[in-house]
Order: C-alpha cells, then structure tokens, then sequence
C-alpha cells in the first residue's frame, strides 16, 4: 500500500511520488463514472424487447467516445508528468517502450 | 418464418415486439456488464495514489476492446435481421442511411 | 439499372459484369487518387532534413481520414446492393459473415 | 538548411537540428511508399467492372492499417528525441499541447 508501483517505476529517481497526478486522476475518474452511468442504461436498455440495434450501436459508440477522451486525458498527463521529463531522469528507452506498447494494446 | 423483430421495427406500430432479437441482447448486455466491471476496477484503482497512468491507459484500453467487441456483435445482428431483408421490405435507402450515419457517430 | 452488379457477384460464373457499381467505383477512386497525391507530398517532405515529426504525424492522419472517408463510400454502395438484398437472394449468412470479417480486418 | 519549420520549432535551443531523424524518416518513407503502391493496385483494381467491394473495402483497411504503423514510427521517433527532452528544454507545455492536437487531428 505504500506506493510499490510508483517507486518500481521512479526506481530511477526514487523520489516516490505518485504517478499519476491527483488532478488527472479525479478528471478521469469523473469521465470514467459518467461512462459507466452510459452502460448501465444501454444494458437497462437490452432488457427490454423492443430494444433497437441501430440505438444501442449508437449507445455504444458514445461510450468509446467518453473513454477514448478519459484515455486522451490520462495520455496527456502522462506525457507532460513522465514522458517529458524522461532524458532529464535518464529512462527515454523504457518510457517510450512502455507507450508505445500500451497505446498499440487492444 | 413470422419474425417478429423486424415487424416490430418496421411497422412503428408501437407494438412492443423485439426488434433486437433476444440472443443477441443476451451476448451484448453479458459483455457490456463484464465491461462494467471492467470500468469499476478503473475507477477503484484511480482512488489511489500510486495509480500509474500507463495501467489506466490499458485498463482503458482493454475496455475499448470489449465495447468494440460488443458493438461487432450488434452490428452482426442488425445486418443479419434488418438490413438484409431491407430490398424485401422495400426500405433500403433509409435503412443504410441510418446504419452509416450510426456507424460514422462518435 | 438491371442489377447486373448483383449478379455478377453472386452467379460467380466469371461472366466479367461489375460487382461494385460503377458510380461507387468512380467516386472511391477519386478519393484514393486524392489520397495518393497526399501520400506523395509526404514523401516528398521526408526526403529534406527539416521536415518536423508532428508536421508528418498529422500528414499521415489526413490521409488515414481520406482512407476512411473512402471505405465508408465503399461500405455504403456494398450495403445497398449486396447486403440488403441478401435475404431476397437467399445468402445472407455468408453475406454478412464476409462482411463482418472485412469490418474486423487490420 | 535553414529552414524557419525547424528553426520556429528549436528556437528555445536554438540548435537548428533537423527535426525527425533521418533514420526515422527513411524507416517511414519506406513503408508509405509500399502503402502508395497498394493504393496504386487497388485504383487499378477500380477501373475493372468486376471489382467487389468487399475486396476494395479489405485493401483500404490494410493500406489504413500500413499508415497506422508509420505514424507509429513517427510517433515513437517524436517522443525519443523531442518529447522526452522537452523538460530539460524547457518547452513541456507546447510540446504536449502540439502532440495531443496531432494526435486528436482527423
């Protein structure tokens, strides 16, 4: 409970903060709650018979949209918080890699 | 052969028959709620400090993948009930006006 | 106007009568014309050493969004003449399996 | 060799280096090259009458799916030798702000 990820992360630098900063996290968190509402009432939605495909594709889709702009947001904190201060701490390799790896994931 | 899903759909009679037919509510709602779920590990893990940003985008990532998923799945299943039996029913033209536009939302 | 395009396709007999009807075809290559001439000025912009990554970055995503521009005027000619008319034809399993597995294509 | 593009960029620095690396940009003009070349195929394919659309939709998909990867090598590329810097450059701010606006771009 006392920051293993971060520190196995800032191993490097060791400074133990957390990693992804407080303000991003809590805008994330809100986007991510509201996507959630999203789902619940696309699957309150499949309950019912009458139910149109074409409505919960497009139910669907608005669902990406908010997450796709929760990832935006976590990508740019974590560009400005990590990424950008990777060749003053000496890490560019394993934080490029790292990126790159999770933005190609799906 | 008496498919009430498209009936339902097409006559706009209010009628409250399926038009989504049920196997396929049942396989989209079943992955939307593990998707759900997916979602409430996300918001639990940004209530913590140490939280990295690299898992969130993943986490987010993945669950981008399962919507995906889920959006296929209804997809399938509109072009199999409806859009394949619009030239039969006479409704071509709004019927792919209305999936592109879907398929275009964002 | 006499649906050679779907026969064409489905009699399978190689009898040579066009698949994608020929306005599709027309407009579709315009678009991918257009998109080509774009791709060539990137090159062009990679062969000088002053060229900026970003500068490229959003090159290579305008003509992504013209690729994409094109498969959707694709997608909706197929949807009109072949999908919507599967089921008066009688394929409308391996017409929308096709399909699908194309959509998922990468 | 003085070109204001790079120069505007690197002012801070001043150091009026090219800004992608020739490595990079080789790397990615390869693979946009082979990309022109199936987008060459497939608006030949485009005036044939017996061209399906299916087959016209899977090539778009994987001439995307070609760009897809030299943005990626374009993306990593700008994160190594630009992103990463931008701390001990000074410039976190617009570096970012430019790289989520090219990212957003469609």
């Amino acid at each position: 409970m006392n920051d293993q990820p971060m520190q196995a992360h800032h191993s490097r630098s060791g400074d133990g903060r957390p990693c992804m900063p407080q303000a991003a996290r809590k805008v994330v968190a809100h986007r991510l709650a509201i996507a959630k509402g999203h789902l619940d009432s696309i699957l309150h939605a499949l309950e019912k018979d009458q139910t149109y495909c074409v409505d919960v594709l497009r139910q669907i889709k608005a669902v990406q949209g908010a997450l796709e702009k929760a990832g935006q947001i976590t990508l740019e904190s974590h560009l400005r918080v990590h990424v950008a201060t990777a060749a003053a701490r000496g890490d560019v390799e394993s934080m490029v890699e790292e990126l790159m790896d999770a933005l190609r994931y799906r």
